[in-house]
C-alpha cells in the first residue's frame, strides 16, 4: 500500500473504472457514494457491488438532500430527455446537470479525506464524450485542487491533497477498454437514468445512448445490455 | 432590490451581522442554515429568529450528516476545550475545527445560488480574532470563488458568482459595532458551543470567551449574557 485514497463512486462505468485505477495504483481505497434522491436509485446497489468486487476497504453511502437546494432532471424535478441522437446530446449542458454537484461531492470527499489523512481524492470526471458538464473540465478540477489545498487543517500542516481525475481525457470507449483491462465487471454497473426495478436499462435516455456507443466503439459486448437480474 | 444573495446563517454574531450587511446592500436575501449534528443546536432556533427579524425572504434549514464523514468537537466526537485563556485559544487551529466545513457549506450555497440565479453568496468568515481556521482566510475565499466560477452552468453562461466575506478583516468588537449599527438584535444570537436548553451561555468555551471580549472591547453590553429565555 502506497497511501490512502477517497474514491467517489456512483456505480456507473466511469466511477467504477476510476476505483479500479486507484486500486491498481496500490492505494487503500475508501469508496464514497451519495444518495441524493436520484431517480435512478438502482445505481446505489451497483456501487455497493462494485466497491466490494474491486476491493475497497470501506464504502460509505451518505444521504444528502440536494432537492432542498435545487431541482434537476436527475432528482425528478424536470423531465428527463429521451430518444435523442448523439448529435443532439452533444449540444450544450445536459438537462441532467445538477447544480454544483461535483463541487458538493468533492467537498464532502475532501472532508472524508482529511478525516482519514488520505492524500488523494478520485473522481470519474470526463471531459470528452458528450459530457458538456462545466464541473468535468480539467480547469475546474485544477481550481478545486488549488482551493482544497488552502481549505483544510491537513493542508496548513503540509499535507497536500491531490484531486485525481484519471479519465478526464478518455473517450467512453477508452474508459470501457481501460476498465476491462483492470478487471471491472461492467455487468455490475448501471448507467441508465430511468432503470427498471431490477436495473433494466431503458435504452432511450442520453446515458444509455452514450453507453451503447462506448461499447460499440470498443468492440465489446455490454454485459448489462440484457439485464434482468444481477 | 439590486439583486439576489444566498447568505450562510448559523445564528451567531458573525453570520447575523453578515446577513444585515447583505440586507443593507438592498439584496433579496435567501438565508441558508445547516443542521449538521452540532451539539449547540440552540443556534438553529437563533438562526430562524434572526432571519425573520432581518427580513430574509426565505430561510432554508438543510440537514447534512457530516458525522458520517469526519469527527469534530462540535459534533460531540471529541472533547470541547473549556476555560482557556485568549492566549491559549489563539494558538493553532481550534479543536472546534470541522473538516472542510466552509468548503461544504459554500458548495451547497453555490448550488442554491445557481438555482435562484443569485449573484452573491455571503459567508461570515473572519480571519482576525483567534479564528485560526484555514477556511476563513482571504486566500481561501478567493480560491473558492475562482473555482466556483468554473463550476456551474451559470458561470458558463456568463453569470459570475461573487463569494462575499464582508467581515474578513474585522475584529470581533468591530463586527459587534457594525451589527449594532445595522440593527442586529444580538439577544437573538448564540455563540456558546455548550448552551443550556434555553440558550444559557456556558461562559467557559472558547466561543463564549471570544464573545465576551468582543462586547468588552466594543464597550457594549451583551444582551444575551444573562439569557434564560428569549
Amino acid at each position: 500500500m502506497s497511501g490512502r485514497a477517497v474514491v467517489l463512486l456512483s456505480g456507473g462505468i466511469d466511477s467504477s473504472t476510476t476505483l479500479a485505477v486507484a486500486v491498481h495504483e496500490g492505494l487503500e481505497c475508501h469508496a464514497l457514494t451519495f444518495d441524493y434522491g436520484q431517480t435512478h436509485r438502482y445505481e446505489l446497489e451497483c456501487a455497493q457491488k462494485v466497491a466490494r468486487a474491486l476491493g475497497a476497504v470501506e464504502h460509505v453511502v451518505m444521504k444528502i438532500e440536494l432537492q432542498a437546494l435545487a431541482g434537476s432532471a436527475l432528482t425528478g424535478d424536470l423531465p428527463l430527455p429521451s430518444g435523442r441522437s448523439l448529435d443532439e446530446i452533444s449540444r450544450g449542458i445536459p438537462d441532467s446537470y445538477v447544480p454544483a454537484r461535483n463541487t458538493i461531492f468533492l467537498s464532502l470527499a475532501l472532508a472524508r479525506a482529511e478525516a482519514l489523512d488520505a492524500s488523494d481524492v478520485f473522481i470519474g470526471a470526463n471531459a470528452v464524450d458528450y459530457s458538456g458538464y462545466p464541473d468535468c473540465r480539467p480547469e475546474y478540477i485544477e481550481a478545486f485542487e488549488r482551493m482544497a489545498n488552502l481549505a483544510t487543517r491537513r493542508a496548513v500542516e503540509g499535507g497536500l491533497t491531490r484531486i485525481r481525475a484519471p479519465l478526464i481525457d478518455l473517450t467512453k470507449a477508452g474508459i470501457i477498454e481501460l476498465g476491462t483491462r483492470l478487471g471491472v465487471d461492467f455487468s455490475m454497473t448501471s448507467s441508465c437514468y430511468n432503470p427498471g426495478p431490477s436495473g433494466e436499462q431503458c435504452g432511450e435516455c442520453d446515458s444509455c445512448t452514450i453507453r451503447r456507443k462506448g461499447f460499440e466503439e470498443a468492440s465489446l459486448e455490454d454485459p448489462a445490455a440484457g439485464r434482468r437480474d444481477l
